[in-house]
């Protein structure tokens, strides 16, 4: 199974899950990968900042993907992120995925390039290390990267490298991006990617809107993802809004940094996927006031 | 009229509006000011961030604080951004607009400090520029100015100069800081100001369930904002939250960093408030699919 | 005297002064122009970065060109730091030190800048803000601004804009960014403009070598400068490198940030040529020890 | 070999030795560790911001400390940067290389750190990631890490952790710092750590003036770091200095971010100590005229 230019709908962003003592939980591992197929999922994404890829050694990163990868079964294509600081480790990674059974790989640029030459001279070495055959994904991403890629910089890079067969766009605002990248397409100008779209879904709907193919992103309840998808696919455009305003707030509430990516693991336990909402160090806890919050959005959420 | 410890409601942050050709826009001024008194704010603030105060030259600066505190006439308090880069600015335009009848300053630490004890000496030297008897706000918005006050660092502050009577919270994750900052005050560790939220609105019904006193923020139906505070405190958290998540779209679509202050300003001129959407150079033009966006949420809002 | 593509020597970086009190010092301000101009400058530089511009209020800085521009009285051109958060604040500065008598102006792009595009827009922006017949200088200091031009940025601001006729260089490492300017330069690639150099000379030998026409710096013994760069342009490079390398102790420590200027402050006050040290808040204070350094540095020179 | 409170003298910060092609060059280790034990280090640091750690992958970082450690081979202490994205790296690599003989580790904090708690919580993490008996030293480097440490706090790591045995100290400008942080241990304020300077020795003989220990850096004639350290402990005050600042025009080229590593292993590799200056990508290489710069600085340093 190998990552093309054509993928769609909804990639799930995993959350790396861990037990309450910080070890890495394969169990929940297992139950969640067929949480989010049941879901609708069409791909799944691992080891990405919502993966608390830093945080693992390299042994544990390996081991994770390999869980992953076997309880998916080629069920759906599995991108791997692989951004390291250097070339070194993210080849070294990048080989060990994909002869497990990876269908491509992920790079976020370092927060050091300025320069949009720096950019597209970093993803041409990046695609040196990782060999021209690993298709792979942009992850453009300024709010967490610091660099800001226009959408002349991203058809550079997708130009100069064939592998290249996907966008994940989490700029913002970044809706006219989309726009801007998807008419460029349609008229010839850059070779048609695929661009799934992050940022935790806050504005998915229009972001379909605007020529987006699906999303790669994490929420707790990834079946909204889906749903908001194939509505606008549908032509169903209130449907859609309807569906996706009703998970606004838990959607907001999840896009705070890093104290989201706990709030989301707390609804996964208390949806019985995970067993702990424990983040690996340095990483906030949730505060008894923070849970009664969700708890009431989840209740919201769940009459409706 | 002078800012106290005891301000709550909603101060609305106005935007500064311009003509087409970019000067300043002093009818629209006037009809703003009572398009937000009859909103229900309690108060306002201008030349904060969202007001595009850097991009005024010093007279212009004062011009405008001279037309809304001669709009506002006293029936509510005004309060100042007098954030500059350096203390001998900062100085000046507050002896202006304090002469010139403003209730209080509102002061946002420069983005190159990084200590704790920089940041309390910053404070105090600022005191020392406005004067000891000036009542002042501190603005805590790391999203923007890259500068992190923990509950602590807030709390020296306040002891420290008699003068601060406001904590305008905008951090984000923010809503365990109002915990800590109100029980605190509570316990009478620290003096008790007057906490304000900002960030959009984006979390205010949850920020006053936590012991906020209010908002200072800018919304394009600021009648919204005084809705919610005014149902949490009459204790209808249900009905809060339902206007609130009604609104929530708009405010998510306001919130897109430099974008959504021309998404404000396009709706405050399609309600009649002010006669164009224009901000200056260097800021974002609204794309005809942006607009169709926010006709759509817009729509959605009025119709329910 | 307007400043064109032909500006060569050394433009000497002027401090402003302040009485211990912090006030404006406009009688050292005399004492230091004749000092500069005795020393050799071609050309003054006020109001920028050094010169602790944003702690003044618009006015104090008006007052402070004047003067100079008084004391100068013709016999150099004057270049004028009019870098400010906005282009109204940019353009009101530029009009009156224009009238009053300076030759240029100087501009540094904010730190908010990331994209090629981005950056060769703001030039633009700027150039209509201060209209198209000021000459002015590209201030290239990304240690500072963090904003990073390309050889290829600033040939296209270059010829998108008539009115540039210098680059401040202070890139670092930049030595090669002088040559590739140089080469397409000389290769007809782009307009020949003046190349100052920064970076509290730092690097200066080595910049005329690669084909700079000068300095645009601060340096407490600004005649060094003018040695360096005369020894230079007659082909002494042994005794260029000497002159420089027995300054470059002191050079190396008034480089430190912030502190150096105090460090600059203080030699200009041992020479009788300012009356006080004095920076304006927030700045540091020199501590015993450090005085001890600047001493054993200046009796070290001074001696040989 | 333990690394203690006691060090002292000049720890020579290692480049990592590439062959052209890049992969790591253990023949060129060997020899230079000799070369560094020969010009009087009193110890080595590998695997460091310099030693271009972020661009090795894992097993190759063992394998390179596993070849310096076995050349040593215990004549002097062995520091290794253990600097990593998570403490699960950071634990994998100091067990691996405690194990293999290494005397200490050393850690930087990461760039997301700002207030004062959060930092001292982050090496509180650390230590319980490495083991409470492993002795770490503090990277204090705040021009890279963008970390800024005040004396207060890291006295407060000290006091809170009695592995800490060194500060490497590089903060800019810093020399006021040493004082304050020996004054304090003089006066039994905070327990004596080591403290050995970096940032390239740039004022190396004011920081043992101050009381640091030594020098904690790397540069391409080691013997001359080790000479000033010498004489200056020897009261020879003039003859440190004379000796120092013969050599500070290159230790000046040196400083220059990125493009002065490959100064430096251009130099080591003219001296025939590696084999190659290369870097790995992404990195510079140096221009003909840098090059002539270079052997321009060599032929007056060596003749002199």
């Amino acid at each position: 199974m190998v990552l093309t230019t054509s993928a769609a709908g909804v990639y799930v962003i995993c959350p790396t899950p861990f037990r309450s003592d910080g070890s890495l939980d394969l169990a929940s591992t297992d139950r969640m990968v067929e949480a989010f197929l049941n879901a609708g999922a069409t791909g799944l994404t691992i080891l990405g900042i919502m993966g608390e890829a830093p945080k693992l050694a390299a042994e544990e990163s390996f081991s994770y993907a390999k869980q992953v990868l076997a309880a998916v079964s080629g069920r759906v294509p599995v991108i791997v992120g692989v951004s390291a600081a250097g070339f070194a480790a993210m080849s070294a990674l990048s080989r060990k995925v994909m002869d497990a059974g990876a269908a491509g790989v992920m790079i976020a640029p370092p927060s050091t390039l300025r320069t949009d030459d720096q950019i597209v001279s970093y993803f041409a070495d990046a695609v040196e290390a990782i060999g021209p055959n690993v298709p792979f994904v942009i992850q453009d991403y300024p709010l967490v990267t610091n660099v800001v890629m226009t959408p002349k910089v991203i058809m550079r890079i997708i130009e100069e490298n064939p592998s290249c067969v996907m966008l994940k766009h989490e700029d913002w605002p970044g809706l006219d991006k989309i726009t801007t990248l998807r008419r460029a397409s349609d008229q010839g100008q850059v070779r048609r990617v695929s661009i799934l779209c992050g940022n935790g879904g806050l504005f998915l709907p229009f972001e379909m809107e605007r020529g987006a193919d699906g999303a790669m992103t994490g929420y707790a309840y990834p079946e909204m993802l889906v749903g908001v998808v194939n509505l606008i696919k549908a032509g169903k455009r209130t449907e859609a809004h309807d569906l996706f305003d009703r998970h606004l707030p838990l959607v907001r509430y999840e896009t705070q940094p890093s104290l989201g990516l706990a709030v989301r693991k707390y609804v996964l336990k208390r949806r019985g996927i995970i067993v702990s909402e424990t983040l690996r160090k340095p990483g906030p806890k949730l505060s008894p006031e923070t849970i009664a919050d969700i708890e009431w959005m989840m209740e919201r959420i769940e009459r409706s």
